[in-house]
């Protein structure tokens, strides 16, 4: 199934294939395991990271007022889970993910490894969490666990405390 | 105010005074500045750092069903804060507190400076929060702060990043 399809309605056309990207491959494994009631087993690969894929206009509807939904705040950890999946892969040091949001969407995500921290990333407007495309969504992923696995690479001795 | 009088029944009899601890003070100071209505105006030291007090058997009766309390989950945070505080002031260095709790009350509580975690605590059973008596606090306190001092000293270019 392509992308375009999806909604019944045209998305930016993609080129880009889950199977080319590891980091996307790690976040569609995130999904699947998080899916203890087998409701994803017959969707694509395209279908699960859809919903990473949030356009500016469709952003602009979403309100910024109040908690943030339950849903969004999965696919903001399970995002951060598979770069410390993709960190792991990388350097075999295991990590910890923790995303904090205040009730206005405001937060913190983090992915440590004994008493460093691969990423640190503020978050704002969590309501709103989403990407403009699919390669977004991957070119971040994969900047994210670069510069992860620089630090784990830089200070293994702190990763170990 | 002792603190025996306080809840108007006895409790273990303490010679620790708020005064004589960095740790209880900076804890205080926590609770104060987040105190927009003025509530806690005209209470005492003591009476601010009773809650932070739970008797064994007293824990036993707080049921760990369910979400942890709000104010629970403040008096977790004012802790940590405070450690954050009692740290800056001995090193100088800006610190973040995070605290992520899940539903069932398991988590984590971080403090952190740059990249480095000078401070990482898991928690469960939050929903029963609390120490023997002011002396443990206080001491509970002052170790983490102390190991967060020597985190710091250990690694202070990863604060910096």
């Amino acid at each position: 199934m392509s992308i375009t399809e999806v909604n019944g309605h045209a998305t930016e056309a993609t080129t880009l294939e889950v199977k080319d990207s590891p980091f996307l491959q790690a976040l569609v494994q995130q999904i699947r395991v998080n899916d203890p009631y087998g409701t994803f087993r017959n969707w694509s690969d395209d279908l699960l990271l859809k919903p990473f894929v949030v356009s500016r206009a469709k952003k602009r509807e979403i309100s910024v007022e109040g908690e943030v939904d339950p849903i969004t705040k999965g696919r903001i950890l399970a995002f951060f889970r598979a770069v410390a999946t993709r960190i792991e892969q990388e350097t075999g040091q295991m990590s910890q993910v923790v995303v904090d949001l205040s009730h206005e969407g405001f937060g913190w995500a983090l992915v440590f490894s004994g008493r460093l921290l691969l990423v640190s990333r503020t978050l704002r407007d969590a309501q709103r969490y989403g990407f403009d495309s699919l390669e977004k969504l991957a070119a971040e992923g994969e900047k994210l666990t670069q510069s992860g696995v620089d630090m784990a690479t830089r200070y293994p001795e702190v990763c170990k405390l």
